[in-house]
């Protein structure tokens, strides 16, 4: 694909362009991951989520000074729970990130993920692919909130820091599994308020408990206040620290590994259910199926069984799956 | 079934197997649905969310004694996204309700989202349908936070109440989006605060800004103090007004109509992946497309297209989906 070689050459106005492709899920989709493909693995993902407030898109753009400062590139999705209807947040990340706009080594990208598309894992995990294959030595994924859609696009970084404020007590206790599982390195921002100390310690005290598996790694609990830009570096250094642990574990690897077998499921698991759903817009057997569901006639259940062994339909159906 | 028959009866303690058989996804599942299914859509299925510390169980408490008050019987769900390790929350729900625990007319059910079975949109719906069928006339279902778990589980309900305090003013801020769209009743708790007038207020000009399409119902914003039980006569009165106007507009009918529509592909695409799946751990060449996926050695688009194009795979894959 011409766009993608041009993006490989360094073009920032073709990757924003296949950016845009890979977020509106276009049918260009497949060709330009095959092309990307042999250019994937060189950067180092690192997601970084917590509950709104935690100040995470100011210690975004500490740390992508600091990255700038080491003299690597940088790429940034900050994926927003805000649908575009309502629009401020994404607005004001653009505008607190400014001073990256102008430095070539930075690319910044909001993407929303609710009510357009953009912002789901799959495409979230397309654009970060874009930005590997771009030459990007970084590529820092910011998320709000801890939901699932959160933690599945977590999945995609190498190396995940949750960031966190002494308020957000009750928080952590009613999330603290979620974020448990998927921290390889916490943050307790804003830590000249009250009650930051004690955060700390509590966090430390629930990880010796809970220890995860994460091979030799031991998940540290870093203390800062990124709007002074202090403890911004130490949380670099973990962060690299981290990378290199997981290199020597295997780990990174392994975990690449996963993800896109991962991924595969996905990528099968969407051409079948789009297939077959597009049969249920067109086929009269096929509606008729959905019709008795819908009317409470038969459970799903038994509906589903006499779906998949419908010879007629299945027939139908293999061939709109094999359709370009 | 005979499990079934005892529940449809009036057990209480079959209905209690039942869920557990539901919340663990069991081989029975599909027999249980279909056993069930004459005896669905009576009950008036209430969602309730909003952000942690909103006061939702406490909410749910009053309500459900309200309720009880007017002589109907009520079913409790309260997804909790704490999973079992921690504990802590779904423990705290149960003993806020216990006043209810001695009442036949109420059962309650609390479900983790996290770390273990149950809690997900389609075990919670399997549980909805269980107090449904067993004759409920109301059936609860609480959720904390917004994320698009939440937002899924209460695609199930025919009533949503958001519930938020005058503090949460930046979670709105973040939020109010995919909070605008499946709200059909406001409810700002702890309405004694400071900001809770101006809360009603902001809410009230978002909604006119951008009105959704609800038929002739107008979302309402109520102010409550659950913990003294100050609004929640008029909060039932508007769950029922709402569900009055549904039923006018045919919106009800429609609305689960949408649902089991979602439901049965959901279905569908349960069976045709996970058999897939197991296909991927026991098949060779299955195995060896996921090997070069996960090597890196193909892109995800390429290997499934390769895949599902697969004369010999797909008639595995077939062979698969018809067994029991």
């Amino acid at each position: 694909m011409e766009l993608v070689e041009r993006m490989l050459a360094g073009g920032q106005q073709p990757l924003a362009r296949l950016i845009t492709l890979v977020e509106r899920e276009s049918a260009e989709v497949p060709q330009i991951m095959k092309a990307i493909q042999p250019h994937l693995g060189k950067a180092h993902i690192i997601g970084i989520t917590g509950p709104p407030g935690a100040g995470k898109s100011t210690m975004v753009d500490k740390l992508t000074a600091q990255i700038r400062k080491k003299g690597a590139t940088v790429g940034v999705i900050a994926v927003d729970p805000t649908s575009p209807f309502s629009g401020g947040a994404v607005l004001g990340d653009r505008i607190r990130m400014q001073q990256h706009y102008l430095d070539e080594g930075v690319f910044i990208r909001s993407m929303a993920t609710r009510g357009s598309h953009g912002g789901l894992p799959h495409t979230t995990r397309g654009v970060v692919k874009l930005m590997d294959a771009f030459g990007k030595d970084f590529v820092l994924v910011e998320t709000v909130g801890v939901g699932q859609t959160e933690l599945d696009i977590m999945e995609a970084a190498d190396t995940v820091v949750v960031v966190l404020v002494p308020e957000a007590g009750d928080t952590i206790q009613t999330l603290k599994a979620g974020l448990l599982e998927i921290a390889d390195i916490f943050v307790v921002n804003k830590a000249d308020r009250e009650g930051a100390n004690y955060m700390v310690t509590e966090l430390m005290a629930m990880l010796r408990l809970y220890s995860s598996q994460k091979g030799s790694w031991e998940v540290p609990v870093l203390s800062t206040q990124a709007v002074n830009d202090v403890g911004i570096e130490e949380l670099l250094e973990a962060i690299e620290n981290h990378h290199q642990a997981m290199d020597e574990d295997d780990d990174l690897d392994r975990k690449r590994q996963r993800q896109r077998r991962q991924e595969f499921i996905q990528t099968v698991e969407q051409r079948v259910i789009g297939r077959l759903i597009e049969l249920m817009e067109q086929d009269s057997k096929m509606m008729s199926y959905v019709d008795q569901v819908a009317k409470g006639d038969v459970d799903p259940f038994s509906a589903a069984y006499s779906l998949v062994t419908d010879q007629e339909l299945l027939r139908k159906w293999q061939e709109a799956l094999g359709r370009e």
